[in-house]
């Protein structure tokens, strides 16, 4: 019966460099307050500038029970709103992109600018008060054209530390110029965090990704030196030799490459520009830049990977000629919404300069393995046979500072002293 | 977390002339307290007569996770019995239509009278008294034809008031010898108290039922009058004129025309005779009859429409040549099944009297579009950052009466005190 | 509202000859309580060895949130695992069947043998002690090549009386020889004990089993004398000597057939050998053989059927030419799957010895007819309507013992005491 079990308690036992209890996965109340306490709180990356270039260009996303409309104002500014009317609570938008001079409520056709006033409100009476019923604001930032929200009425603040550090990093690659050439909606038969887990480690790439482990390095993401044999020990000596050469060359071009890693921030997050295999340009199935306009100020094709990935919800690859961002959002303790958007630049044309297919294959099918294997760890999780296991010290590293950093949080948020380390 | 509120404690708190909490829309215990305290004390609107007009003739409803048989004994009564056996449990009929000589339980084939007796129970032994096996009664009452069950032991007495009161209305549209044309279920994604709130005003109107406004005058149902320009002033008043004029002629013919608002009864209703647009004589994309046999002892097509709403679950239009009538259903805190029925004379023949689409076409578009608002307005209800509205006290005021009847109902459930009105 | 009355409250308060209260077939705390107290506790009837007859071969069978895998390890023993690597969870093997060499998860390729030990575990690093984290072991028990296994630690130990008793009445058909010549998964929409229920009379049979009582007496399962005309009681008179003739004939060729019945032990379980209709050889539509290949050491056709019925969950039935065994496994309080097995002499040839269709009907027409019954009898009891209602003494002496025991272990399980019998 893991389910009478507080979360305080569960919270308090947290067992370091193991996966976390059950409860963590399945149970409802959980998931309630992972809702309130991690993406009621966080500053969540929801969407692309590109989705929003003119003004009265919305794109409405879902989280939880919330909804919340983005747009670009009059005087270019991007804002989000709640989208409940004030009326009787309406769904202004619905879900994804939407284009509008107003926003009209299609029930009673109260209307709001795009600065979130109300207009106007029929049959309202002498005595009613527009401006006390505004749309309710929700915070938004943009960080170098990707767009974060947060739900809280006092956001954490070093979002700021967290631009100051990533802009550097992306701006070259210039997301605003950019379009989305194709965006997917993948919903994952697991808990979010499970989801978030499989993106933090590469120990099953080998296993399971044959698509990705072409540009990929194997050794990328850790190994353990003691299962080396002489055959695989050069290779990995030559992975380390090749990262700190190309972190050096990219450097030198004025790129920023280096790893940066703040996962224990409130806000927090890790970068890393990461060599590519075979050709060394993109994460396609050759290697090769699958769109032909290189991006921003951008000179040469062989730039590797840009990784960034953000708590609680995120992860992106910046690449010569495109991006890729991932969105993670909570469903249900077991289903949980992936959503990926492909970018090139914005004057590239389909089937001029860029083919649809080779553009997306990789990770296309990369996502739907994770989402067979979350789908499995699932479906274990909720068996009263689980329990928690030990987490590689060599690959899985990144791992553990995703749950430390979620315990830490929900800790804070419940007011309990954050769990002391044990010897796992 | 909405949720962790006492039920009592948002009853007490409930703000007069504003949508209700959230609660009210989404909690699951809400639902349950709605379908023990509302639909399990109250007169509920499930059937017409024609349904079952000769003996063994059955209608089978399901309330909630009651069901209950509506049928025709063999002495022409109207009877109704829950769909328990009395043996194992199992349900004797399936949901809708059936006809049957006795009650026969496919399970073991307990065999009971329309009357509800235990007739026949094979094997049970000498010492079996089928005289304590009866199948359960339910209340029920036909009130010029429209049939209203009550699950509770005391049903509220003042159906006797509402029956006397809407009979000489009714009466003159002869719904006993009906029949339906035409039925259609939609189930609806929100709250049951959203799909009447829906039905209790015409402020949405004009923004979302093509259809309906071509026989419904915008004016009908309020408007405030400070949002009048000259030219629309002109219509509002030329309806107002055409109101008083319209009920004078039907009530000089014998036909009582007359608003009736007795919405604060335990078993609240309302009624009033409307004039229709156009040629005035029926709720069709035309304005004219759908039926050309003009029903009961009424003499002229153009009548309006006579109107008739009841608390908690159902309205109903009378015309001269149909009658439409709704049931609303609750299936979950956020799914609800709208039953229509469509009614023309018994004699009325198909493609010759009258013409399918024609008949329904205006209420099935309707309700699509009313199922789609009710959806938005569920989906905005359950968003943390809905907080009830303001209603317009000029086209809103039977919304209102609609919450105010249902908080105050809920109310003498609990025994708590009923909420003081505060002003808005 | 059921719900609010405590468990122990209604174990104590059930009155037996009657089905049990609605809480018992509805409420999602019992249908929790079931998985553990039953489905955790006792002997679930889950495969069959010709599933597995090789190194490799495995079964992997979901029991509620466990899923478990049975499988025969290189020295010829069946062992069972739950199906949860001790990584992160994942599950090891899909539900169904499957063959391996050795047992690796598909996330990270953590590497079991047959034998559950823990072989191989990339990048854990030195410290990571494998012998700690081998898959758990379940019970698992063959009973003349019936599977069975057991979720507790400790499992109830008269499963050895149980397998003495039976396995000199089934060990002649040789269940080992056989093969799984059809297998077929039936989602009934109740409650797993008004499947049981249901299995456990033929009260309902003449009602509803058109194609099931040509094989089978409708007075086999029990008759109230009372109700028999002359007619019926020369009927009923002719299968009662046929029985004691058929028992005798049966028992001098060395086939155990007298009734055994042990319902009220923790591992209940009932047997006996039953005439069969007609040409008396099989429960096929024309009573004759489905399979030319006669099991094991059996030398005639005519044999009856030989039933075994076992508690909580399966029931079989083993005639001279195959075997049809039912599995009973809850998936919701209301969801319950039915999984049918048709076995026939390995060497069996479709097309040739047997026709699959001939095999299969009569089972296949029964079990969806059954399912329907359920059906009916989970939603009445999900009424408000509902109450417990009396079995016949003389056809439902079964399901009286099935809830009796049921009850007896739920109260073991609770450490209330048994309720007191009272006259029904």
């Amino acid at each position: 019966m893991p389910e009478s079990v507080s979360v305080d308690a569960l919270i308090a036992r947290r067992k370091p460099g193991h996966s976390l209890e059950a409860p963590f996965y399945t149970s409802q109340s959980v998931f309630d307050l992972d809702m309130m306490a991690i993406f009621g709180r966080h500053w969540i990356y929801v969407a692309v500038e590109p989705e929003i270039p003119e003004p009265g260009d919305c794109v409405t996303v879902n989280i939880g029970r919330a909804s919340v409309i983005i747009l670009r104002d009059d005087d270019l500014q991007v804002r989000a709103f709640h989208n409940v009317c004030r009326h009787r609570g309406a769904r202004l938008t619905p879900e994804g992109a939407s284009t509008v001079g107003n926003l009209v409520c299609p029930y009673h056709q109260w209307t709001y600018g795009l600065d979130g006033r109300l207009l106007f409100a029929e049959h309202m009476g002498r005595e009613f008060d527009t401006s006390c019923h505004g749309l309710k604001p929700v915070h938004v930032r943009s960080v170098g054209g990707l767009l974060f929200v947060c739900l809280a009425k006092e956001p954490p603040s070093d979002i700021d530390a967290l631009a100051a550090a990533i802009e550097p990093y992306i701006a070259p690659h210039d997301l605003r110029h950019c379009k989305v050439a194709h965006s997917e909606d993948l919903i994952e038969l697991g808990n979010w965090k499970l989801t978030m887990e499989n993106n933090r480690e590469c120990y099953h790439c080998v296993g399971n990704h044959p698509e990705l482990t072409v540009p990929l390095f194997e050794y990328g993401f850790g190994f353990s030196p003691d299962s080396l044999d002489d055959n695989r020990r050069v290779h990995a000596e030559r992975y380390d030799a090749l990262l700190t050469e190309s972190c050096q060359r990219w450097e030198g071009m004025g790129l920023p490459s280096r790893e940066i890693d703040r996962l224990t921030d409130v806000t927090g997050f890790r970068t890393q520009r990461l060599p590519i295999d075979g050709s060394g340009e993109s994460q396609t199935k050759d290697t090769r830049v699958a769109s032909r306009k290189i991006l921003g100020s951008l000179s040469e094709r062989s730039l590797g990977g840009l990784s960034f990935w953000t708590q609680p919800n995120s992860w992106h690859h910046f690449m010569s000629d495109h991006i890729v961002t991932f969105s993670v959002l909570p469903l249900s303790p077991d289903r949980t919404l992936l959503r990926t958007r492909w970018l090139v630049h914005k004057d590239a044309v389909e089937g001029v300069d860029y083919d649809l297919k080779a553009l997306t294959e990789v990770w296309n099918a990369t996502n739907r393995q994770d989402g067979d294997l979350v789908a499995i760890a699932q479906a274990g999780a909720a068996s009263p046979a689980y329990e928690p296991g030990p987490y590689s010290p060599h690959t899985e590293g990144l791992v553990e500072k995703f749950c430390a950093w979620y315990i830490d949080r929900l800790s804070a948020h419940q007011g309990v002293a954050a769990p002391v380390e044990v010897a796992a």
